[in-house]
C-alpha cells in the first residue's frame, strides 16, 4: 500500500459476523505480488440484494453483468477481484465474467443470476479468467476469512482499508449493518473505482432494500467527490441475510420499524463515504460543505457539488487561503436559481459574507487561522427555502498531481 | 507579470488600426503598482455591437449592466479595468457601474445604453469609482494608445498579452477583424476572467453581429477549458464600425459575402481562445481533442469537454503517461449515447484502441515517446455519425496547484 493518508482513521473497526454470510479471500496473482486480491463471499439461500452501479456510459463487463441480473434481487455469491477492472475489454471481457459465474454455479449449485461480480484495477487489459476459475474451489474449501482481509483484498490505490458498522434492535433482537468499501470515490485513479458492500441480518425484500439503498446512496456515496471523475466500475451492493427471523416480518416500505434500519444504514454508508474522501489522493484536508435554505435537496446538492468539484476552491483550501470569491464563483457556476444578495458564507463558523456582500470589519486573518485545521466546514445559506444537504470532499494538493502524473510511468 | 508560459507565442501580432475606433489607456492605480490598468475605447456614431456574457448565476455588476443594454445593439464606448472584478459587491457595485457610465456620457455626449463596462480582478472588494471617473477626462484628452497597450491593460494573472487579426476583401475593399483577449478561460484565477474584444470595419447590423458572434464563440471560447471553472465576469464583445461603406450593404444573414467575414472572425476568435489555453495556469502541454463520427456537434463537444475537464486525463498528459483508460472513463462520464465497441482512440496519430478494444500488438512506449511533444492531439472516433468538433485544453501540473494554493496568501 501507498503511504497512509494523514486523514485515515486510527483503526479498522471490529466488524461482527453476519449469520448466513461466509467470507473467503486469497492472493491469486492477478496483478499484485503479495496482496490479497480475490474474495468470494457466499450467502445462504433466500439472501436478497439491491444493487446500484455507476452512471458511466462505458461501464465495465462486471457492471453490465450486475445490471442484467439485479432485477431478480437474489444473491448466493459475490466475487471481487482487484488489479484488473475488466473494463473496455469488449466481448472477451464479457466472456470472462460468464466463465467466472459458471464456475461458481458449478461449485455451489446456485443460479447464474444469483452471482454478483465486481472487478477493480487497470482498464483495457484482458483479465485472465483461468486464474479466477482455478481459485474458486480453493476459496470454497479454505477456512473463513475476516472482514478485514476481504476489505484488504478489494483495495487498489487505497492507503488504508475501510469498514463501518452499526446495530439496532427490533422485537428485542439485535440486528447489524456491516459495510466495507474501497476507492477514492469519483477520483478514479489509475487502478481505481468505488466499491461498497453492505450486509445486514435484518430480513428484507429486494424491493425494500432497493428503495432504501437508493435513498442512502444519495446521502453518502453520491454526496462525495474527490475530483469529479466517474469510474467505469462503481458498484454498491446491499445484501440481506434471512438467518434471523422476525415474529412479524417487515413487508412494506411504510413499516415504521424500518427507521431503525434506515438510521443504521445511513451511519454505515456515510462513514464509508467519508473514509473514501479521507483517502482522496493527496488529500490533506477533509471538507464538509453544508448548503442550507434552498427550495430542494437537489438544489442544495447541486450547489454543494459545484463547490466541491471546483479545482480553484480545492487548491485555495490546500493553501489555507480564505479565497471566498472562488466559492461565489462555484455557486454561480452550479446553474442553480439564486438571489445573489441573499447568500451568506461562513468558513469554520466564521461568517464572511452576509446577504450577498462582505460583512463589515471582515478580518481575513481570522479565517486564515481557522483554515489551518484539518477539518474545513463551509456553511452556505442561500436564503431561499427550507431544504438543505451536505457534501464531503477533500482538497487538491501537489501530491494529487504527483500521484496521478507519475503513478504508472 | 508572472513567468511567461512555455506555450506563449513568440510575438504580439502587429494589429492594424480600425477606422472609427479610438484607443486610450492609463495606469490609474486601482490595484497594481506599475501596470496599465484602465482602458477607454470609444467608437464613432452608428457603431453596432453584439455581446455574449458568462452563464454564471453570480455575475459581476458590469456583466449585469452589459446584459441590460445589449439588446439595443449600439456602442459608443467600452471601459475596462483590471485589478478589481466589481463582483459580489451588491447594490454598491451596481452604483459604481452607473457612475462610471454617467461620467462617460457627460464627457462624450452619448446615451447610457451605448456604454459597455468590463471589470476583471479580485472578487468581493468594492471598486473605487472615484479613481475611474477621475481618469476618464485624462483618457479622452491623451494621445491614442496602441492595441498592445490596451491588451496589456486588461491583463491580470496572464503571463503574456493576447491579440489576433485577420483580413478579407469584399467589393475589392479590404476589411479587418482585430481582437484582443485576456484570461485563462474557465480557469478563473484569483484575479481572473475571460475577456475578448473584437473589432471589424465591415459595417454590419447588431442582429447579424449577434448571430455570427454566437456561432463563432461556440467554436472558440466555448470550446476551451482549463479547469472547468466559470468566471463571474466572462464577456465577449464584437464591434462593427461603419466607417468604410459598401456599395451594396449586407442586410441579411443569408448574404453569401458574410462567409469571408465568418472565416476571419473564426480565425481571430480561435487564435485568441488557443492563446488563452496556452496561458492556462501551470500549462506545459497544449492539448487538442478531436471528436468525430457522432450524430451532432453538441455530442462531440460534450465528449470533448468531458475529456478536457478530467483532472485524471490532464495529469496523465502532464506525466507523459499514455493512460488511455482515463480517456475511456471520461467518454463514459460525458453521459453521451455511445456504443462502446465502436470507439477508436489515437494519441498524436498513433492508434491505441480500435472498435472498443486495444489494438493487437499495441506498444505503449511508442505513444509515451510521442507524448514528450508539447502538442498533444487526441483523436476520438465514436463510429456513430458524421458530425465532429474540436476542444482545446492544457495539462494539469504541480505548477497549477502552486499558483492556486499559494498565490494570494
Amino acid at each position: 500500500m501507498l503511504k497512509k493518508s494523514p486523514l485515515a482513521p486510527k483503526l479498522f473497526p471490529n466488524l461482527p459476523k453476519i449469520k448466513g454470510i461466509r467470507l473467503a479471500c486469497i492472493h491469486s496473482g492477478i496483478r499484485y505480488k503479495d496482496k490479497l486480491d480475490l474474495s468470494l463471499i457466499y450467502m445462504t439461500k433466500e439472501t436478497n440484494v439491491a444493487c446500484v452501479v455507476t452512471r458511466s456510459q462505458t461501464p465495465s463487463a462486471p457492471v453490465i453483468w450486475c445490471k442484467k441480473i439485479r432485477n431478480i434481487g437474489k444473491a448466493r455469491a459475490l466475487i471481487v477481484n482487484s488489479g484488473n477492472a475488466n473494463a473496455h475489454t469488449g466481448d472477451k471481457g464479457m466472456e470472462t465474467v460468464k466463465k467466472t459465474v459458471n464456475a461458481i454455479v458449478n461449485h455451489i449449485g446456485c443460479k447464474k443470476n444469483e452471482v454478483y461480480v465486481c472487478s477493480t484495477g487497470v482498464i483495457g487489459e484482458f483479465l485472465n479468467e483461468n486464474i479466477i476459475t482455478a481459485a474458486i474451489p480453493k476459496l470454497i474449501k479454505q477456512k473463513a476469512s475476516s472482514w478485514k482481509e476481504v476489505a484488504e483484498s478489494i483495495c487498489t490505490t487505497d492507503t488504508f482499508i475501510k469498514g463501518a458498522k452499526s446495530k439496532f434492535k427490533i422485537e428485542d433482537k439485535q440486528f447489524n449493518v456491516v459495510g466495507i468499501a474501497k476507492g477514492s470515490g469519483m477520483i478514479f485513479p489509475n487502478m481505481g473505482t468505488m466499491l461498497g458492500f453492505i450486509f445486514t441480518d435484518l430480513p428484507l425484500s429486494a424491493n425494500i432494500l432497493n428503495i432504501l439503498l437508493k435513498e442512502a446512496v444519495e446521502k453518502s456515496f453520491n454526496s462525495i467527490t474527490v475530483d469529479g471523475d466517474t469510474s467505469t466500475s462503481d458498484t454498491c451492493l446491499l445484501f440481506s441475510s434471512p438467518s434471523i427471523s422476525l415474529n412479524r416480518s417487515i413487508k412494506t416500505i411504510g413499516d415504521k420499524r424500518l427507521n431503525f434500519f434506515r438510521e443504521a444504514l445511513d451511519k454505515v454508508l456515510q462513514s464509508l463515504a467519508q473514509q473514501i474522501v479521507c483517502d482522496g489522493e493527496g488529500a490533506s484536508k477533509f471538507i464538509t460543505i453544508n448548503v442550507s435554505s434552498v427550495k430542494s435537496q437537489k438544489i442544495a446538492r447541486n450547489i454543494g457539488l459545484a463547490i466541491a468539484n471546483s479545482s480553484l476552491v480545492k487548491t485555495a483550501i490546500a493553501g489555507e487561503d480564505p479565497n471566498w470569491g472562488r466559492i461565489i464563483m462555484a455557486i454561480g457556476k452550479s446553474g442553480s436559481p439564486l438571489i445573489q444578495n441573499k447568500i451568506s458564507i461562513a468558513i469554520n463558523k466564521v461568517k464572511i459574507t452576509d446577504k450577498g456582500i462582505l460583512i463589515p470589519n471582515y478580518k481575513e486573518e481570522v479565517v486564515a487561522k481557522k483554515m489551518k485545521n484539518k477539518n474545513i466546514v463551509i456553511d452556505i445559506d442561500m436564503g431561499m427555502g427550507k431544504e438543505k444537504s451536505t457534501i464531503w470532499t477533500c482538497d487538491l494538493t501537489q501530491e494529487y498531481i504527483k500521484i496521478n502524473a507519475d503513478y504508472r510511468s
